[in-house]
C-alpha cells in the first residue's frame, strides 16, 4: 500500500519494515535520472567518456563539467546532481593533498574513492561536512597507483566497487550490457576509447559531437580531451 | 496524486521517490516571479539589462538595485527575492577582497562563482552563514579576468554553467529565444547593449524608460550606466 | 484547495509548489493590522507622522512610542508588533553606536537600514540574535547623511526600498494614493508636515489631537514634536 | 473554521494567515483567567491592590503573593501564572541590582520594565533564561524615579504601555470602566487607596477581608500593607 | 471537541486556546494516582504522615520512602512518582548544603522551596538539570526556622503556597475536608499526630500499621519516627 | 478510544490526560517478554538465580550473561534487554569503583542503586551518557555491606525498592507468588539456593540444566557458581 | 491494525506498546537480505566463510570485501549493509590499535567485540561517531587470544554471544541447521573449512567458486584465503 510507504521513506535515515533505506534508494533514482557516463580499465590506463547534456545553445559546453579532476593519478566522471559532485570531489582533492603533504607520496586510488564515501555515507548526522540527505549522484573514478590502473564505481549510498568496466546515468542498464560483450582485458586504450564512445553513441539521443561528450584517460596521469583529440576518437567510430 | 507530493515537498533537503528535491525546485518556481534579466557577452565585454518594477511612483527607482557589483572587475544582475541576492552578494564580495588581500590579485570569475554557489549550496545544514531554505535567486555573473569576458549563470540549487548568453526571470523562456537567434560571437559591445534592451523591450509590460531599466558593463571593469547612458541605449532601439 | 495550502505556510522559511514564502506574507499582513504611518522627504528634510491608537483613556499617550530615534541623524516610524520594532531599533542604535566609536562619524542612513534589514532577513536560523519567525514590523527611517535627506522602507522579508513618501499600516493604501498626489520634490518641509497629517487625518477614525498622533522631522536632525508643535501643525490643517 | 486554525496556534511562535501569533493571544487568555489586580497613579506615589483567591482555609494568606517588591522605588501587582511572574520579577531584580552596582544609582522604572519585557519576548528561542512558551502573565508595574511615580502595564506579548490606572485579571473589563469614571490626576495617595479597593470589591464574589485582598504603595518606597493597615482601607469603604 | 484537545496536549509547554497548560495539568492528574500524605502544622512543629503502598509482601517497607529529609531542619513528604521526587529532593539537599556553607547558617524553609520549585518550573528547556516533562509529583515541605515552624505544598508547576494543614495524593479531597474541620491554630503536636493518622486512616483501605504508613516531625529537628513511634501513635487513635 | 491513546505514547517523556508515562510503561512491558530471573536475601547472604535461553545450540552457554558483577561484594541479575543491562552495570561499575578510590571504601549498596537508578530515570534528555529511550530491562541487585546482606530491585522508571525476595521477566507472577509461600526471614543461605531453583524451574519450559540456569550468591563477595555447583544444586532439588 | 503499528516503528528508539523497538527489528530484517555467512569454531582456529554476489561480471571480485581483518588475531564476516560494516570494522581497528599502544599487548576477541557493540547500541542519540539509525549489519567476529579461539555473534542492537558455528544472512536459517548436525567439537580446520564451504554452496544459488565465495582463517593469525587457497578447498567437496 503506497501510503503507508510514504510513511517510511521521507525519514532520511529510517529503516522500512522490510529493512530498506528509501531515501538512499530515491537517491539512487536521482541518478537514473542524469546523463550516462562510462568507464573502462586496460592495462594501460583507463578511459572515462561522458554525455554532456547542453540544454541551451547559449551555454558554453566546456563549462559542462561532468569528468573532474581530483589528483595527478586520479579522475571521476559523474551522473546525476552535479554540485552535489563537486562537494564529494572538492572534499577528495583536500584528502589526496593532505596526503601528499602528510606522507610524501600520491593516495592509493581505494583510499580516495573510501575517503569520498566515508563522507557520502554520514549523511543525516548534523556535522559540519555531512548533508542532511544522501549526495545524490554516482561516480566513476579512474586512477593509477602502484598496483597499476583501477576504476570504482560508487552509489549514493557510500558503497563502492572496484570494476573493469562501468556504466551509470539515464543509459546504464543498455551502456552495461554493451560493456561485457565488448569488454575483455587485453584492449589497448585506444580500443576502450572507441569503445566507450561507441556505447555513449547508441544511448544518446543526438549526434555525437566535441561539444556534448567528454573523455578522458588516467594512463598514468590524468588527462581531459581536447576538442580535437575527441574528434579524433569520434572518427574513428 | 497531489497529496502524496505534498508529502516530500516541505521536508527542505528530502529526495522525493522520483528522486527529485522540490524546495530546490519550488525555489526556481520562485525566479519565475521575478523581473527579468539578460547577460551577453562579446570579446569586448559582458552586458547586463535588468527590468526594474517600480511597484509605486513615490520609490526612488535608484533605489530598487537589480544589478550589483561584487569586484572592479564582476557584476551581477538578478531575479528573485532581492534580499537573498544581496547575501550572495556580501558574500561573494567578502571573498574577493579576501582573495585580493590574501594573492594580491584579483579573484577568477569562475572562483566567485563557486564560492558564491558554495553557499547557496549548503542551505539546511544549520551553520553560522548558510539558511534554512534555498537561496531564492538566480543570478547572470559578468566578468573579466586573465581569461577575457565572461558570463556565468547560477540557479537556486547551487548549480552553475558558463553562458554565451542568457536571460532569467518572468520573461526568460522568450527572451532565451530571442537571444538565440540575435547573439553571434562577433557582436560588439554596443550592439550587445541593443540587443540586450530590445529584447528586455518585448517582455517587459511598460514603456522602457531610464527609470524602469539598469544596464551594466563589465569590459574590462564594472560599470553601471547612468540615466544619461541609458537614456543613449534607448534611443538607438 | 486551502488545505494543501497550510501545509506549507506554517514553515516558518519554507517554498511553497509556487515558490513563495507564507510567513513572510502572514507577517506582512500583521502590518496591515497596524496604525498608520507616513513619511515625506523634502529638500529640507524628512517629516514622519504616525496614529497612536489610545485603547484605554486610563494609558499615558506619551508612552505609545511608535515614532523612536536611531541615531541624531536617523529616527524610524513603525507599525505593526512595536516589541519587534523596539528589537529592530535597539539593534540599529548598537551598530550605529559602533560605527561612530569605530570610524569617528555618523554610519549613512543606507548602511543603517541595511544592518537592520540583515538581521530581519535572518529569522529561522537560531543563532543568538536572530527571531524564530520573521519580524511583524514595518518601518519608515528617515535620516541626513551627507548624501542629504533620504527616506527607507522595510518590510517584515528585510527588503528595504528608498522612497519620496510612503504610508504603511491599515491606512497605507489610501494614504498612498494622496500621497501621490500630493507629493512634489520642492515641498516644504511646513508644506510636507501639513500633507502628512492631513492624509493621516482622512485615515483615521477619530478626531486628531496631539494625543493620538506624533510627528518627528530630522532636518538634519532627529526631532519629536512637542505636543505644543504638533498643536501647531494641527492648526494650519 | 476551527480545525485550520489549530494548524497555526501550537506553533508557539509562528504567524497564522491574517498575521496574528496565536500563542501569545493564548497567554493573554490564561490571563483573563487569574485574579485581579489594580493600580492607581497619583501625584504622591502608585498603589496597587490584588484580590487573593485563597482555595482552601488550609493555606496560609500570606503565602499567597500576587505583590512583590522588584527594588525599593519598584514594585509589581500580577494575574496569570504565579510561577511565570516570579521569574520574571527574579530576573528584574537581578537587573535593578546590577545597576545599582554598575552605575550607583536606582534603575528607572521603565528601564527596569523594559529590560523585563525583553525576556518576555524572547520566549521560544531557545536561550539559557528565555522560555519556550510565552509567560503567562501580566504585571502592573508601579514605581518611582526621577521623573516621579509611574505605572506600567504589560502583557505576554512582551508589550508595554504606561497607564495613570489598569485593571488585569478575571474581573479587569469592568475595573477599567470604573477607573476610567472615578480616576482623576488629582486624587490623593488615600482616595486612591479607597477607589481599587472599592472597584476590586466590585468584582470579587466574597466579602473583602485582610486575608484575601493586598495592597502596597510606592511612595515613593514599596511598602507591602500590614493586615492592619488594609483593615484601615476596608473601614474607610 | 476531544481530537482537537489533544492537538495542544502532547506539546509539553504549550498553551492551548483558553490559556491552558495540558502537560502541567495531566503531571498534577498523576498525583491523584499517588499514594496520600498529610501535613499538619503546630506552634511546636510540623507532622507529617503518609501512606505506603506494600504492593508485595516481598518488600521491606522501609525501603517504600515516601517522607525524606532534605537538611536537619527539613523534610518532606511527597506523591505521585517517587523518582521524580528523589531528584527534587536531591536538588534541594545541595543548595541547602551549599547554602550552609557559603553563608555559615541553614537555608530558610522558603528559599528551599523556591530553588526546589525553580527546577520544576524549569521542565522543557533542555538544560542539563530541568526535564523533557513536568516533575510528576507534589510535596508537602515541613520545615523550622527563625520563623518558626512551616509547612509548604508545592505541585508540579511549580506553584507553591504556605499552608497551615494540607493533604495531597489519591485520597487528599476527603482528608483536606477533615483536616479543615479538626485543624486549628493551638493543636499540640501530639494531638496534630493524632490527626493526621486518623484521617490517613479514613482514606485507606487497608488497616494501619507500622509497615504501610510513615510519620515525621521537624520540631525543630527533622525525626523520622521508628516502627515503634509509629505503633504508640496508632495505639492513640 | 485506541488511537487518541497513540498520541500519548510515542512521546517519550508525556504524560496522558491520566498523568501516565506510556514509553516507561511500554519499556516494563518489554521486561515481561524477558526471561525469568529470581532473588531472594537470607542472614547469611543473597541468592540469584536466573534462566537462560538458549536460542541455537551452537551458541556458547556461558557468553549468555544474565547475572554480572558490579563489584566484589555487588551483583545483578537481569532481564529485558541484554544491552541496556550492560550499560546500566558497565556505569555502576565506574561508579563503585570511583567510590572506592575517593573514599578508600566500597560503596553501599544501596548508593551503587541508586546512581544506576539516576541514569535510567535521565532518558529523553539528550546529554552523554543518558538514551533516548528508558532502559528496557530490569534488575536485581544483591550486594552486601555495612548494613549486612541486600537485595534491590529496578524497573525501566527509575524507581527501585528493597526486598526480601523477587521475581522479574516472563516467569515473575507465579514465582512470586512461590516466593511469599516459601520465603520466610530463617532461611540458609543453600535453603534459598533450593528454592530459588525449584521456583526457576516450574516457570521454565524445559529441564534445567547447568547449561541453562545461573546462579550467583554474594556472602558476602560475589560469586557466580560453576557448572558443577549448579549441577549440585539441580541435585538437591 | 497495521496504521497503528506504524506509528511506531519510525520513532528510530521509541518502545511500541508490547515493549518492542521496531527500529532495531527492521534493521535485523535488512540482514535476511544479505547474503550468506558462515564461522565454524574449532580447536586449531577459526574459519569463516562467504558468499559474494557479484551483481555485474564487471566488477572486480576481489573488491566485493565481505570478509575483514580487524587486528592480527581478529577477522570479521558481514551481512547487510556494507558501509555500515565498514565503519564498524574501522572503529574496532581504532580500538585494537590504540589498546596495543597503551597497553602493548592485543586487547581480547570479548572487549574487542564488546566496543564495537557499544558503538552499534548508541544509535540515536546524537553524538559524533554514532549514527541516527541501527546499523543495518551482522558480524561473525572470529578470533584468538590467551583463552584460545572464539567466535562471536552480533546483531544490530548491539547484542551479541560467543557460538561454536553460526551463519548469518538470507540462507541462515537452513545454513544454521546444517551446523548443528555437522559441527562437533573435535572438528580439524580442515573438517571445519569443507563444512563451512560446503554449507554455503547449498545456500547458494549459483556453482561456487572463487569468485563467489571469501575464505579466511583466525589460527592464531588471520588469514584471507587466496584463490588458490579457495579453490583447493572446492576441490576437495
Amino acid at each position: 500500500m503506497f501510503l503507508t510507504r510514504t510513511e517510511y521513506d521521507r525519514g532520511v535515515n529510517t529503516f522500512s519494515p522490510e529493512g530498506r533505506l528509501f531515501q538512499v534508494e530515491y537517491a539512487i533514482e536521482a541518478i537514473k535520472l542524469g546523463s550516462t557516463a562510462i568507464g573502462l580499465k586496460t592495462k594501460e590506463g583507463v578511459v572515462l567518456a561522458v554525455e554532456k547534456r547542453i540544454t541551451s545553445p547559449l551555454l558554453e559546453p566546456s563549462s559542462v563539467e561532468k569528468i573532474m579532476e581530483i589528483d595527478d593519478h586520479i579522475g571521476c566522471a559523474m551522473s546525476g546532481l552535479i554540485t552535489d559532485a563537486r562537494t564529494l570531489v572538492e572534499h577528495a582533492r583536500v584528502e589526496t593533498q593532505n596526503h601528499r603533504f602528510s606522507y610524501g607520496e600520491p593516495m592509493t586510488v581505494e583510499s580516495t574513492t573510501q575517503a569520498l564515501c566515508d563522507l557520502a555515507l554520514r549523511f543525516g548526522e548534523g556535522d559540519e561536512e555531512s548533508m542532511s540527505r544522501p549526495f545524490g549522484v554516482s561516480l566513476l573514478i579512474a586512477g593509477h597507483d602502484e598496483n597499476g590502473p583501477s576504476l570504482y564505481y560508487t552509489d549514493p549510498s557510500g558503497t563502492f566497487w572496484q570494476c573493469n568496466a562501468k556504466a551509470i546515468g539515464s543509459g546504464s542498464e543498455g551502456a552495461d550490457s554493451s560493456l561485457q560483450e565488448q569488454f575483455n582485458k587485453d584492449l589497448t586504450l585506444q580500443e576502450a576509447e572507441t569503445i566507450a564512445l561507441s556505447i555513449l553513441k547508441q544511448v544518446m539521443e543526438e549526434k555525437v559531437t566535441p561539444n556534448n561528450v567528454d573523455i578522458a584517460r588516467v594512463a598514468p596521469a590524468y588527462h581531459l580531451y581536447t576538442p580535437f583529440e575527441v574528434e579524433a576518437v569520434i572518427s574513428r567510430l
